[in-house]
């Protein structure tokens, strides 16, 4: 279903439309420094037992807020049989937020309202974020901070047309069960732009996921979603077969002829196969049961040091809704990797996903980048040989290869490197029972719904879209 | 999207199928009444602690199986700003179930295979039920008994071609996040009719559904997921205005001109919505923290004698994997009540579908009936004035008005009254947000993902297709 029907005129909405006429991408980068200069941004490590507001609770060990909102850092239980056979800690934040972009034509293309944004755990201060990036405490003010700028465009009954609007996962690793409410709104009139915030062109975002840590990943989530048109006559062909493929994987495929290799009825079967082949379950328990994990005046840490650790931090920021706070933040050893790997079928680009269970997913398991490690795994940690070997021989075309950023709110320099690795007619179709063959646009369709695409890949799909 | 497209030749799957040459439905009744004479089936109370195989667990108060799967009648805790506001004992069953259909063309028309099945809290022993319904536990043994029957349809290498296979959600009010794999499976070779199972079509399933207590909730679910051919242009005009206005409701409508009176774009952002108005959360707590309810040796029961009662049975069945054994089950005061209203608008019947939150839902908010009473609640327990002066005005044209069972293998004696009402021009098309007019095709459509609609919705949904 083309969604955007409904837009007015002949709005071009292509992820490969023209470049804007508002702003050029040098003038950007200009803006951009400017909004670095001109923040003021401290973030000092500070022992969790000192935290302002925030507690051990003395029945249960979990760390919590005095207010009871924002979040809780909790243990997660995994049983088989009726038997523990894990836990760990882990985030959770019941309530369910906003990510919203504020879209707009001008000049016949669609642009969006971007945000110059401050997150306490980013490894640069300021990343490009949606233009409302707020959590219920956030928007319903418990933390009794200023309005948040650009809400009444999604909420309320002068809000914009939705495009999108869908509850989306976040990491099934650190979180429990977290979801947003991804939205896009398009307006019409006039829009005051404060000075954090800047209209740039879908093309010029996707020019801008070509930076390292620059577009943040609650802006790549929203992003994956955004309604593309179908590619025209004249997209293609272009000569260069890569590109090719891949404007034909964005177009549906007439029924019977099939260059999609499977069915939309087809993958939903696979993905409900994939949950059926659990056999465990998970539950939140009190941090303190949690087994294997210690909690020391300036972190909660395994004994291992293999894993993630929990710290306190100290912020201070000029443009922020509350001036100065302090949280927990998850912090990650190491980088974590996640990386498509693409082949053309039959001329259409086939994405190989993976069917991944995680122990904080709502329902188990979603679909996931064909490799994805967290931090401090390595490629031995791959299971399937014939993509250990992949990454081991260097072998295949990367089209992407770049270091962005996980939610800079909750997690403390968290990176991940996103890759996109096109390979060859050697490469075997046939897969695991765990992996299925898609075309961008089955995965588009699929990105309708929540809880099909878990966010590393829709990450990596938003900055696929700016290769087209 | 016609899931049946792949189907061979002209099968006649429209829920207004022709009859079957196989079997007249008064032969069915025959087969019936033999079956019931064939069976032996006893099922007697017993105290909770005298359950074999079932024990309360020391630390939590939980009751539980000496195997460690099945399920586990724990506790449900509700929190709102990190405090509690109530809690209940619930069921857990984390593993995945699977409720399948094999069906097949005979004489050009789709057959469902159909059982005959003995459950415990049946409040008539036996029901028509799918070809499969297993727990994993059931079809990987663990309870050591014979082989589930025709399973082979379903899963491994030789099975059927798949038309269905999504997980779907069973009652929020008694279940912890529960779902079971609704499958439906075609097949082409020769299958052994076992003396408990018979081959019905379409339409002969509906008459059933006409019938108390007869088609089971496990094969309304099933058969609400199927996919069904769109009506043709021979179908109507019947010059019947209501069964007219409902065939509409089964066709894709043009896009602009759209009788439909919301887009598949706005269905979803309208439920998403719902969601975020939740400011609750619930999670998992032991039993023995449960306030409000008292453990004696025959129930737990709640102290004020509203909500529902878990008791203990000892079963002897002949037609059954295990001949005999005991267990829990959830005993309702009382019966419940489901019901769509329904309204043309355009000449195409909408059904007014509410969102309606379930603390034992996996997110919280499903589609349910326009009405939806617990037992023990009555219409004074409606919130809208406009549906409670509806219902006790005995206003409209009720279409449908059956008594239909709730799981027997779950719940002992659980009647739900589910009715079809049709409403007039003087009905108001303005609703209160938690509710949405839709057509049967966007209900249908839905029903390709899981939770979406809930349990009662896609029960009634069965019985709708009858009425066509």
């Amino acid at each position: 279903m083309k969604r955007l029907a409904v837009l007015p005129g002949e709005l071009d909405n292509r992820p490969w439309a023209p470049d804007s006429t508002l702003m050029s991408i040098s003038d950007f980068h200009a803006w951009w420094a400017q909004r670095m200069a001109a923040g003021h941004f401290s973030v000092e490590r500070k022992p969790l037992t000192a935290l302002k507001d925030w507690h051990f609770e003395s029945d249960t060990g979990n760390l919590a807020h005095a207010s009871g909102r924002f979040f809780t850092i909790e243990g997660l239980q995994i049983r088989s049989g009726g038997v523990e056979t894990g836990s760990q800690p882990i985030i959770n934040q019941p309530e369910i937020g906003i990510l919203g972009i504020v879209v707009k034509e001008f000049d016949g293309v669609l642009h969006c309202l971007m945000q110059a944004k401050m997150e306490p755990g980013n490894v640069n201060t300021l990343q490009l974020s949606p233009t409302v990036q707020a959590t219920r405490s956030n928007y319903t003010q418990v933390h009794k901070g200023s309005t948040t700028r650009y809400l009444e465009y999604f909420v309320g009954p002068g809000r914009g047309q939705v495009l999108v609007d869908v509850l989306q996962s976040e990491q099934g690793a650190w979180f429990w069960r977290k979801r947003n409410r991804n939205m896009v709104v398009l307006v019409t009139g006039d829009v005051e732009v404060h000075e954090d915030y800047c209209w740039l062109s879908l093309a010029q975002i996707g020019e801008l996921t070509q930076v390292d840590n620059l577009v943040n990943m609650d802006a790549r989530t929203v992003l994956s979603c955004m309604p593309f048109s179908l590619p025209g006559e004249a997209d293609a062909p272009t000569g260069d077969d890569f590109r090719d493929a891949l404007i034909r994987s964005y177009q549906y495929q007439p029924d019977r002829s099939a260059p999609a290799r499977h069915t939309a009825g087809e993958i939903l079967s696979w993905f409900t196969e994939a949950k059926t082949r659990c056999d465990w379950s998970a539950r939140l328990v009190p941090l303190a049961k949690v087994s294997g994990w210690t909690r020391g005046e300036h972190e909660i840490a395994d004994h291992e040091e293999r894993s993630f650790r929990i710290i306190g931090v100290e912020v201070e920021a000029g443009t922020r809704e509350v001036k100065s706070w302090q949280q927990p933040l998850l912090y990650p050893r190491g980088e974590g990797h996640a990386a498509f790997v693409a082949r053309p079928i039959d001329g259409v680009l086939h994405l190989l996903v993976q069917a991944r269970p995680e122990y904080g997913l709502m329902d188990m398991v979603e679909m996931s980048p064909t490799i994805q490690l967290h931090p401090g795994q390595t490629v031995s940690d791959i299971k399937e040989p014939f993509l250990r070997d992949l990454l081991v021989s260097g072998g295949g075309t990367t089209h992407y290869d770049r270091m962005l950023s996980e939610e800079g709110g909750r997690f403390y320099n968290a990176l991940t490197r996103y890759q996109l690795i096109e390979v060859g007619q050697d490469f075997p179709v046939d897969v695991p029972p765990n992996f299925c063959w898609m075309t961008v646009r089955q995965l588009i369709d699929l990105l309708r719904h929540g809880h099909y695409l878990n966010i590393e890949a829709r990450s990596l799909l938003a900055c696929i879209h700016s290769l087209s």
